[in-house]
């Protein structure tokens, strides 16, 4: 099983093989009980299990895995940053934010359930995702677990990633300059990126330095990641993205490519992929996988 | 500033001090940003601040209490699980879930905002309650600090608070016997009545024997506050509840009352109190407060 249309061979399996473990994690950790809360538990297997690149997990074991850490504890924790992603996809979808009725192909959670179930089945992702982080399965230091769950529990919450769907919202109704759309997706998309990065560092017990470096990386992929989903919406081509297109410009949102145009934005796109991998300079092939992510980045249109 | 209607001055003076207390915790974490992310923490504010009993920050710090801890320690857990409490609250009145648009005799926060705001500072109020844990000031101890997360997130997920909430919607469409309904308020009430005590008791560092002494305690009260709250609901006084009454039987589900008839009900609800009570007898003066708030909970409708 790997990836169609993913060029790098080091790249595809690293997608195939993360999909299958986060897909056989969630299943392990997910067991639907035989009582009412069924259908609850159900909502969150079917958001969490069998869709997505899950390119937060990948980002997080890859990092992991340069520094040596236990592939099960870095798959633990990679399920704990894809229940915060999950969840936030369920909630975002919801007729009252962006009123999606399609989601990896699928109908959204509400469409599939209903709403209320949905808002529950997000609830308890979210909760879930601190629940698994408090787990010695994680590691068996609790300093380093409690560094996970602040890592996680800042990039989640408002000054992070719902911070930056709040100011999405705003966007709707203002006219937001670039550093205002920057610093929204930074926070909207690029906190959690840095989160996979950080918390695979936290595991590696990585140093200062190397962590500074890690979070240059992880800065510059954020950016270019949110500009290509830009360029994609822009593009319109509802089969790559897997969810509706072209909602930004009927909703008067500014984008990267509505304030840089289509050209400039994907040429500063680039140039964060190439900073990107100028910040991983000191490490050699083991930092492969982390390169490779970054230039599929920008190539996911394609 | 003591709360109207509480005869017990102990209670009474406990009730003042912890509401002032979370009040100006609330005020002091949550500052208000100068950009677009302003309207999600005004959010924010408006449903953590100056409303509602602090029923679980009063039982978690008054079991803190007997056992030597900080004060201002046991507050900071003490905002962690308030502010899950107040985040379900604001879900739970959402349209699709209860659809209230009364909560502490103010309007709700999807009718003061809008539908979206509430879904988010519902959701940032969830990630804020684990970055407040994961913060050395709640305990230098990171093993203290990750134990508090464990027991906080799996009373507020699917295996608590947010399972009883699903059970709750099913049994609009159910007929639940008088096991499921008493399952379904350990969950949605209990779980996390029951994590401020146990919480409290995390902080105290208190040994196997004791601990088991204060969830007994805690699954008691636990369960007397919903019979209470359903003798509310059933007696139908919207000024003391503070919020839409008679609902239950209009969304057609079972509920201790319709189970057990109110006068069965209300017994059942003073031997429960009884039987907590019952479980601080090792202890002497300094578990007064912890008794008063057993009796508290069946007099709140008087």
């Amino acid at each position: 099983m790997t990836e169609v249309g993913v060029s790098d061979p080091l790249l595809a399996e690293g997608l195939a093989k993360i999909a299958d473990e986060v897909d056989r994690a969630f299943d392990a950790l997910l067991p639907v009980p035989e009582d009412a809360r069924a259908r609850l538990i159900e909502a969150m297997r079917y958001a969490a299990i069998g869709g997505g690149k899950r390119l937060r997990p990948l980002l997080l074991t890859a990092v992991a895995e340069m520094y040596g850490v236990v592939r099960e504890a870095a798959i633990r924790a990679a399920i704990a940053i894809e229940s915060i992603h999950v969840y936030s996809l369920i909630h975002d979808d919801l007729p009252c934010m962006d009123d999606d009725s399609l989601r990896h192909g699928k109908p959204t959670v509400h469409k599939a359930f209903d709403e209320a179930t949905a808002v529950l089945a997000g609830d308890s992702l979210l909760s879930f995702a601190f629940e698994v982080l408090g787990d010695p399965a994680v590691s068996a230091d609790p300093f380093t677990r409690i560094e996970l769950v602040q890592a996680l529990g800042h990039a989640s919450g408002a000054q992070g990633m719902a911070g930056g769907q709040m100011m999405d919202l705003v966007a709707e109704t203002s006219e937001f300059d670039l550093q205002t759309v920057t610093r929204l997706q930074q926070l909207k998309t690029g906190a959690l990126l840095g989160a996979a990065v950080e918390m695979g560092a936290i595991l590696g017990r990585v140093q200062p330095e190397g962590r500074a470096h890690l979070r240059g990386y992880a800065r510059d992929i954020g950016l270019a990641f949110q500009i290509a989903d830009d360029l994609i919406d822009h593009e319109g081509n509802a089969e790559v993205a897997g969810k509706a297109v072209g909602k930004d410009a009927a909703a008067g949102k500014e984008t990267f490519v509505s304030l840089l145009g289509p050209d400039r934005a994907r040429e500063q796109a680039r140039m964060l992929v190439e900073q990107a991998i100028g910040h991983l300079s000191q490490h050699g092939k083991e930092a492969d996988l982390l390169r490779a992510v970054a230039r599929y980045i920008i190539e996911r249109d394609h």
